[in-house]
């Protein structure tokens, strides 16, 4: 399999890309994604942020720095990486806080509709955010499995919310027909690239969706807790209105007028200061995965993930795939089904293999395509082959659960 | 004035805690406050954070570096700057978005009362999100001047929300009194303390207060949009409900189970992955402020603030002061109506004493006294005074507006 997979890299046309990320020593980062690792430039530029924009700059680098700029610069950058118009996603919050706004949002264009409908199992938060605002009595929410989705489309739909490429398995939905058969049921659509972003070929604008959202630290390797962006299609931008209605969404903040009036287009999605320290990291990040352009990334993940099911069948491991076996039909991830994942989980990572394991049993791996080679891939597989032949993870340290898992 | 300076910051008991900060050479840094500066050890960690805690420990810092326990440790420290209990706070999003959670939460636990009351000129955001929630249907923005909030306090009203220290005047509410005064109408209160955490004594437990939020990057010296907090008063822990659902204000995150159950105390505040990034730099600041004290940060304050008032004086340099005089009854800043502000304050800042502008006509200086000394004091009424006389804030350069004033 090394053979193979040196001959694999020598012919990577990303092969350069992996020397721009400060990979650790001894590590085969297959994460399947909750933090993409550190681009080598990031520490330079918080440095720079941190003891000169900050340091030296302070209350001036807003202007001087463009710190004011910061969310919609960033957000320019990723909209490419989405097939989104420049102007149309902004740089802000959690993911969390702006499924709320553009679920709220889609709701107040939907009079006499209340129901979010998605699906059970989804990512926590989509649906936690859903919930929220059905406790505050604005919203239903209606859970259909993704096949009967379709049919569960009716009148009282006013938003669809979907995770484009499923945290659990990596089923990609077909985001051009849901985004149709919702806007025959005259619904709005709100797409989660939470996974999507940076990994694989996103249309948003070619699909006629209305909103996304997406996550900072993942394939855009933002780091830790990364602000996320939100996605709002040029034709509501006019009609968009969400509750969380701070200073930095005001069409005028330093005018510190008594009543809000909103920023024209995206700009209104802003809420609280921005976070400086964070968006800058987001930013190096984002402009790597943009430089070598989404084409190419996605292509090599599906190269990864292919060769990484090759590898399975050479070692002789035989392991429940619950991932699509189509490459096209899947995220930039492999997710086995184990009754052990856990422990196994904790067994490769003390090897220095770092997949990550999702309650109850699945162990997912990663590929992000801008760092990953095909000799981790290799490797891991050999690892994780002696993992399961050797029977390490029934040791007890594999066992105990840690805080976060 | 300078020998007099002097001899005030030889006597100064916090004069060593100066060295502790990255002041640029050549600026009197006297913003009020926007943005607090540099501490020096800021720089050390954020390094640490990113290429250590990020760039090796990746995912496993989660655990290793307790990024989990972050937003609890940080509000734990800030805590006892605000008069709280140390499991009333945590540290999170910005003050708008908290602001939000707080206000829905107060108005969830006083059914058939819609009015939110306030005060116009209150921070924007503040109004802001009340009048988010009011678009929303769920609440009813009321405002009153501050000398008749107590008679606008009826049956109807289900939560006062003022910001303690006025941002433009300094003007300090008696917080317990109308603490009192809300109770007895049967209403709940929060407190922004954007302005007076770090900087004055707060007793958010001894006044009997609900709620509280502020932010991360005044006086607390969390850099450009630091992550802001929030404090619950203990007897509303279980009852609190806040539509800002997020996955890790639930109470087991890591089960991902598709329905929403809080996490105890001010943990249900959590909403999105906490940004790792701000919060790290926080800490920083907070640990600053916390080992200097409140008590001797207040005393200090008070003391700069009227030296720089006897400066004026001596100087012969009349200004309006629309800040209390008695110092006791204001924040850490002295502020100024003059028609020309906006260019005094770009002269000034040209010759490198930066206070800040506030629209339309106020000159604000701000006294922060972990780093601000006596002889910054009198050098900046010395350029004050020059700037004046000499009229050189008539260039047009001084007059044309920046993004952000």
């Amino acid at each position: 399999m090394l053979a193979q997979a040196r001959a694999r890299d020598a012919a990577d046309p990303l092969r350069e890309y992996r020397a721009h990320f400060a990979l650790p020593e001894g590590v085969i980062y297959l994460d399947g994604n909750s933090l993409g690792v550190l681009p080598k430039a990031t520490a330079g530029r918080m440095a720079g942020v941190v003891r000169g924009e900050w340091g030296e700059g302070l209350i001036r680098s807003w202007n001087s720095a463009d710190w004011i700029g910061l969310p919609r610069r960033v957000g320019g950058r990723i909209a490419p990486l989405v097939g989104a118009a420049p102007d149309t996603v902004i740089a802000c919050d959690s993911t969390s806080i702006n499924l709320f706004k553009l679920i709220a949002a889609a709701l107040a264009m939907r009079p006499g509709r209340k129901v979010v409908l998605s699906e059970p199992g989804n990512f926590p938060t989509d649906l936690y955010m859903i919930a929220g605002l059905e406790a505050q009595g604005l919203a239903e929410r209606r859970l259909a499995p993704r096949d009967r989705i379709a049919d569960a489309l009716d009148g009282d739909v006013a938003l669809l919310l979907l995770t484009h490429v499923h945290y659990k398995t990596g089923e990609v939905f077909d985001m051009a027909a849901l985004t149709r058969a919702a806007h025959e049921a005259g619904a709005l659509v709100l797409w989660d690239l939470s996974h999507s972003a940076g990994a694989i070929p996103v249309e948003l604008d070619g699909c006629g969706a209305d909103f996304a959202v997406g996550c900072g630290y993942k394939y855009l390797n933002g780091g830790p807790g990364a602000p996320a962006f939100a996605y709002v299609a040029q034709r509501h931008h006019a009609a968009l209105e969400q509750p969380l209605t701070g200073w930095m969404g005001h069409a005028a903040p330093f005018a510190f007028s008594d009543d809000y009036q909103p920023a024209p287009g995206v700009g209104r999605l802003l809420c609280g200061t921005p976070p400086i320290l964070g968006l800058s990291a987001l930013e190096v990040g984002v402009d790597l995965v943009a430089e070598i352009g989404i084409e190419r990334l996605a292509a090599k993940s599906r190269a990864l993930s292919e060769f990484f099911r090759t590898c399975l069948d050479q070692a002789g491991v035989a392991l429940e795939l619950v991932s699509p076996p189509d490459p096209m039909q899947r995220g930039s991830q492999l997710s086995f089904r184990h009754p052990e994942a856990y422990a196994i989980c904790q067994a490769l990572i003390a090897r220095g293999v770092i997949g990550d394991f999702r309650d109850p049993d699945i162990l997912r791996f990663g590929f992000a395509p801008a760092y990953v080679s095909f000799e981790d891939v290799a490797e891991a597989v050999r690892h994780l082959a002696e993992v399961l032949e050797t029977g390490e993870w029934q040791r007890d340290e594999f066992r105990e659960r840690a805080a976060v898992t």
